[in-house]
């Protein structure tokens, strides 16, 4: 184990009508007021915004709202909500959604108690190390944004998607009920899989030093979720697959899967966040697309690892028969895996490469990130 | 996965040296005053003492001492700690040593903030609720009291070894370098290793139900601590091994292995409790007597579970010799599988039955601990 610092203070509280019980959550850290941020009305017609603020009623607790935060969520809201945390005093944010919703209340949690610009945080102009406490209840299994301390926004104004990660901004109880995210759609439960799958790879498949101990720790989630994903997609209504789905989700981004790793990176991530800054396709959807390919190229630089993994995740003898693996999987799914299954045109390969490029420079990390890695990576996805 | 609420906010330094950080980290937490609490007199000749002095003095952090911690800690130690703490005013505790040391650290601590007498929170007269904050350095992969807040300790007066679990014991930093566990004896590695299986079979073996998930999970931690065990049986001073041993360790008792598990019992821990109490044998060396003795007892409870752990861990395809299997790799690996060989006369087992017995019915288990059962655990130990 090469050395690391490990530290998680978000409480989970995981289970069936969790939701009910935010307010007696909330009351436990003698917080009397909150902001409680949304995306669309749904939430409303389905009865669980009414679920939650009955149980902050019960315990007198008062809320403010803000709802409209979509994907990719903006800077804008992240403005609007720290404005009316501010203006309204109120001493928590309490996030209902799925990540944009939990990335935006984050921003605003640090953002309420700044006096500058939140954007500064984005930009490394300063560094966040206070925040209004965090609540969350988690709508859709993939991110792990429910305990962790990561939060991306977009600055529609520049044009840049950009992280936060701050000792401050943990959630301090987020509650994962699985029944809340037995609404999803199977095509975005394909993108979710897809989704945890790119968390544990950019870990497992680039860290130059990996732990016997992690790389069985990240094949056991990437088992769970195949396993999984497959019993979902027959019986959406599966609660037990459900909630191991979940928690493989927040395990695969909790930090848990990088202790003792040396020299991960992210490359898919960052390959991807362009993809769907420019096209229309969802976060999930272009990493199933994006990951296969990046593979192809990446598999050179650490070939016993590939061949680990076609091993003990598909049951391949080679490297390339595991990348074939994970595609055909995918396809059984219902994820993307070329650029022309997720409507992206060839022609646009040039100009994400120079975006991505300058992105590279800019992170200094265009040594790794050449345009002829970039351009690689994306005819694969041919 | 059942219902369950999981939250553990100790950070982690983990590596090399991290001990000489021990003075920034308190004084990140604008603490001033710390009682360190340590064991025998040898971490002052191995220079491990001054090290984490050295640290705190370039802090200005000042600090009593409190030394002769012994194994199976007992009360009077931990009065002379709240004593101490309560006078000198110190405001943290520092455990430098392994799982006798930090329990009773978190005792110390939680008894130094409370008006009555300590013993009341073992006893259940009363909850902790705050405690003075804890540090660590753990120079023991077994208990994993680095990473929970569990603090067992022994009434010498009552002659009752009870234990306190408080959210407010948990350590707010733990040190957790492989170099200083490297000075174990091959005999209480092997003793450290029956311990942490213990902890991980006294879930995986009694949970009514265990997510697949789960299961792989503790799957993982257990060969684990097989292929390093037996790596450092070989090579003491193989660094890589003697990480991911700790960290396993860690990893068995920080509460991420019953996430989701439904009714898990500590059957083992509470029979070896009285073996040691009783007897002067090590607690793992107790526990590698008691486990496949056990096993034999509980596989008509959970048969397929039991045939599972057969096939994952060793390979074999019954129960019984999945059972067999474990009890020849604790011998192979130099810890005791029968009484006989931890020194423990036959003739003591119908005393040890009673008193376990009079324990069970004070816990209201005895319907589970029947005498019957115990005997037959025991007798299987022959």
């Amino acid at each position: 184990m090469k050395d690391f610092a490990y530290y998680n203070p978000t409480r989970i509280e995981f289970g069936k009508g969790k939701e009910e019980q935010m307010g007696q959550y909330i009351s436990e850290y003698g917080l009397k007021k909150v902001l409680i941020v949304y995306g669309s009305e749904r939430i409303k017609k389905s009865g669980l915004f009414g679920k939650v603020t009955k149980s902050l009623d019960e315990k007198g607790i008062a809320y403010e709202e803000l709802g409209g935060i979509i994907s990719n969520p903006v800077l804008s809201k992240v403005y609007e909500g720290i404005e009316l945390a501010k203006s309204k005093n109120v001493d928590a944010i309490l996030g209902i959604g799925g990540a944009s919703v939990l990335d935006s209340s984050k921003a605003i949690a640090a953002g309420a108690v700044y006096e500058g610009d939140v954007w500064d945080f984005f930009t490394f102009k300063a560094q966040s190390t206070e925040a209004l406490r965090i609540f969350s209840v988690m709508t859709l299994a993939a991110s792990g944004s429910e305990m962790n301390n990561y939060a991306v926004v977009t600055n529609e104004e520049t044009k840049q998607k950009m992280s936060i990660r701050s000792t401050a901004t943990f959630p301090t109880v987020s509650v994962v009920n699985p029944e809340l995210q037995a609404t999803v759609t199977k095509e975005y439960l394909a993108y979710s899989a897809a989704d945890i799958f790119a968390h544990s790879l950019d870990m497992y498949l680039t860290a130059t030093y990996l732990p016997e101990y992690i790389a069985g720790y990240v094949e056991n989630i990437l088992r769970t979720v195949i396993r999984t994903t497959e019993v979902l997609l027959e019986d959406a209504g599966n609660y037990e697959a459900r909630g191991e789905f979940a928690w493989a989700a927040t395990n695969a981004l909790n930090f848990t899967t990088n202790c003792g790793v040396e020299n991960n990176r992210f490359d898919t991530h960052f390959i991807e966040h362009t993809m769907s800054a420019e096209y229309n396709i969802a976060h999930g959807a272009g990493l199933s697309i994006v990951v296969p390919a990046w593979m192809k190229w990446q598999m050179n630089l650490l070939p016993d690892r590939f061949a680990r993994f076609a091993k003990e995740i598909f049951n391949k003898d080679t490297a390339e028969e595991g990348i074939e693996a994970l595609k055909n999987w995918y396809t059984k799914i219902g994820a993307p895996v070329t650029l022309k299954e997720g409507n992206i045109p060839e022609e646009g390969i040039e100009m994400m490469v120079e975006k991505l490029f300058a992105g590279a420079q800019m992170l200094g990390a265009d040594a790794l990130y050449t345009k002829e890695m970039l351009t690689t990576v994306f005819e694969n996805a041919k």
